[in-house]
């Protein structure tokens, strides 16, 4: 139980994410940190929530995974612990923790209350520092997590975008770009169960066509593709560029697989 | 002694940041390194400084600080090492090391001048790589900085803007924007002894009027607010945007605490 | 052996990174991942391969160094691994190990092929984590290279562009503009044996003069050099500036060094 994992969205030109880091070794000097992102869009929980889902379960049972993407910090949120039967999360209450939560067998919640295991002065701005890091290094050398204070019989969560299916359709939207510009949908292989992809083609914001393909090398340089990507998710691409940018594509678009 | 930071305006997008953990490790295999920043802009030196005085009192005792701002390098500008009661800290001495000297109790200051301990073949252009990383690493190890070179009485310290009082109002200046777009202030408790938020307003470029508040969140979204922020000094902010682009705000612009 | 560097075009705005480094703790707990860079421009095979030459022989002999950038993920393009005197490098062969290899005396080169050594699971889009995070992993404990796969004879070289002398000039180009805006050459030591820097000057893009001058400060603030640089190279700079914008430059631009 020494592996620490961050998400935030402090950004990496400051000092927050590194100071975070300080705290955590003072805590426990043996624990590994292992940045995940600090790239997380300011105050955007959603993509927390996804950056988080999309990694976590990569890493050793018994890692703590802490995600502060907390705009509220310092209002009313609570802040929380939740351990599963793998991992245990840290982080605000604001549902940030909640799209891996929904994978994992949670064994408790319990609200962070109990001050001896935060910092001995608690801003109330950057509880990143001053809450879930000392928190995170006290769970990795096996804090009891009934110790951080009285137990939660629910947190919460995120709407999630369902699919919605048709006999020769389904229809989702893209809930995420990333670096390359490939565009993420909701639309996970159970959505697609029965729709095969040599028999379907792809419309996106209603008008552009793609064909489902493999990787991204099987259509020619600079041509659209879906293709069923590494987080599990069918993904809008470009063979070769930017499908966010050739194609003007934005979270919340709209994507239908459909039946040639 | 085996956490070694760093800071630095090398960014992340070459190799010059690992480069310089590659060093480190080759001459403490057992270091752990900690990235505080590779984002502080090219040469700049006092951005350098906040960063360290802003985080290195969070590291456990023992940790060897390295800051590299360092647009003199090559030229006769000295490097430095310095131990204080808890820490070690190493750079050039442009003043990238004095805003976290100035809260530290100095117990001595060496020239490095000892190239057994810098790489075999010293670059003009990179002593990040070829001499504060071995000397950081060297340091880690136990190795006493006396061995490092001839000692100094002292080092190079940079300007600190004092506020100025008077009997109803406290003058400060903004000296940093953070990646949220708050405005961080030369304003600490101290500086503001006296002068209870609930009485006070704040007056940014002597037009934006704030209102003192606990947390971002106790005002209203879009709102603009003074907060005692994480780093100890008055933040100019905006609940859930940038105040730094909704403001027009940059490092120099002045700061008035006034009692209402 | 039991440090592993990683060079990517992943960014550092998503889980994808991080994830790599999730998937090495999971093979082998003790290993130590440095991140050199994530911030290959995508699919910038030469930059990767030049990001790598730069830094890999800084890091303790046994280190496993992994270079992922990979437009070919999931085509018939094979995966290498490639050991040497003193490292293993892992990789797509597609040239991004081919510069630092040209540096090493190469003992093994080997296909992976042995999916025992993968995830579970291979996706199509992101063999940096289903198949070089693990089998970089493995092979930071120890695991011998032969049980990848198949021995290769060969792997994919990039080309180099050589410079061309003459009696009283060396002609070369910009391979790379580094974050401070420094551009640095083809043009190595070997290939200015002769050229006395303090009997020469630099003409860049057929228009430019620039002194050669032993570091950046030895100019005035603002004005351009031609220096020895930290990586063998020679680099065009500015004083406390941005060569790259101040003088235009970009990689394919001629640099010739000049006798007076």
């Amino acid at each position: 139980m020494s592996t620490i994992t961050l998400i935030t969205d402090f950004g990496l030109n400051d000092w927050f994410a590194g100071t975070m880091k300080g705290v955590i070794l003072s805590t426990n000097p043996r624990a590994t940190v292992v940045d995940i992102t600090h790239g997380i869009s300011a105050g955007d929980i959603r993509s927390g929530a996804l950056a988080l889902a999309g990694s976590y379960h990569f890493f050793p049972a018994g890692a703590v995974h802490v995600a502060v993407v907390d705009p509220g910090v310092g209002s009313q949120r609570l802040a929380i612990a939740v351990r599963t039967a793998r991992y245990v999360f840290v982080g605000p209450d604001n549902g940030v923790l909640s799209f891996a939560l929904a994978r994992e067998r949670i064994t408790a919640i319990h609200r962070l209350a109990n001050d001896k295991f935060f910092l001995p002065r608690v801003s109330t701005t950057f509880h990143g520092r001053d809450i879930f890091a000392p928190v995170a290094g006290h769970l990795s050398k096996g804090i009891p997590i009934g110790k951080l204070g009285p137990r939660l019989s629910n947190f919460t969560r995120l709407h999630w975008p369902q699919p919605r299916r048709t006999s020769n359709a389904v229809r989702g939207e893209i809930i995420h770009l990333d670096h390359f510009g490939n565009a993420i949908t909701n639309l996970d292989e159970s959505a697609l169960d029965g729709f095969s992809p040599s028999a379907c083609m792809v419309l996106v914001k209603r008008k552009v066509r793609c064909p489902m393909a493999p990787f991204y090398g099987a259509v020619p340089g600079g041509k659209p593709l879906a293709v069923m990507g590494s987080s599990g998710f069918l993904e809008i691409a470009v063979n070769g560029g930017s499908a966010a940018r050739k194609l003007g594509l934005k979270p919340g678009h709209g994507v239908v697989v459909r039946i040639r």
